[in-house]
């Protein structure tokens, strides 16, 4: 992150609400309609909905310095959404509900850059996921996720990272044993 | 569209270069670098890449009225793309080159509103994409594509909407005899 991006994002965090959550806390469930965005200072939290036959698929992995909506379809839409979002880790950032962002970027003309660069980091992130399912076999997926998030083994359930990857938890043990040993 | 989004359309139109394409024509292919934005006014257009078994696998239709990167990754990361974004019908838009677009949008302040809220439909759909595979059957999938575009079946070849949509040429087929039926 530039300076410049740096900067303004200082200007966002100052008027936000902090947050403070225990681990395993939902911040939005499956049928709600999403009004907020976070920030993470401190902590992983993981978006997942369920699939046609109910099981947890987990299409996000939000950590330290991420900015995320709790369900951008949602959020954008005011319909109820499919995402549950929950902490995986204790928890803490800055919360802004929607009408109050509005009103900051209404005031900081200067911060339109900064919603222009996140916005596009967005679609980025989600293009690459997309190709990199087909583009990509399962052992780079999981080397292009340790280069930014090795820690993460340490931190949360293995499951869930292997449904991020979009393989089963024994795939994701078969490779990661190979690339250790 | 809201009327004043059209407006602003109308400034960016006013600013771009007329193109024509034949059916087939390559916008874009594999290893290039995207460095264009256009606008559809008459015909399809498709993005693809190759899987890693070599199949053309459909991401996007592009259509009359869309606006679309010829590879949003590649536009913003200057890398080489993926994507091949070619068209399926004979084409007349309209295309902006990005040095182009940065000095429209340093001279109409007015566009911000537009880009911000082109950049967040780019946002939904591809989420939206993301979530109906997981969420959605395949007949819901169809059902779903059919409301705006059942013309695209009489207008392009029906294995690239099979491949769009993640069913195989036959499940496509299997799903219109029993909807028409």
């Amino acid at each position: 992150m530039t300076r410049l991006m740096k900067n303004l994002l200082e200007i966002l965090l100052e008027q936000g609400q902090p947050v403070y959550y225990e681990q395993n806390h939902f911040i939005l469930r499956e049928g709600q309609i999403s009004d907020e965005v976070l920030f993470l200072k401190e902590g992983v939290v993981r978006h997942f909905v369920l699939d046609l036959k109910g099981n947890e698929r987990t299409i996000r992995i939000s950590r330290e310095n991420d900015i995320f909506y709790s369900s951008i379809i949602s959020y954008y839409t005011d319909e109820p959404t499919y995402i549950n979002c929950q902490t995986l880790t204790p928890t803490q950032g800055v919360s802004w509900h929607k009408d109050q962002l509005e009103t900051i970027f209404m005031q900081h003309k200067e911060l339109d850059q900064f919603r222009y660069e996140q916005l596009t980091l967005f679609i980025i992130e989600k293009h690459k996921k997309e190709l990199s399912l087909l583009t990509n076999t399962a052992v780079q997926r999981y080397s292009d996720f340790c280069k930014n998030n090795i820690d993460l083994f340490n931190r949360i359930p293995h499951h869930i990272i292997a449904s991020y990857l979009n393989m089963t938890p024994e795939t994701l043990s078969r490779i990661r044993s190979k690339s250790i040993s």
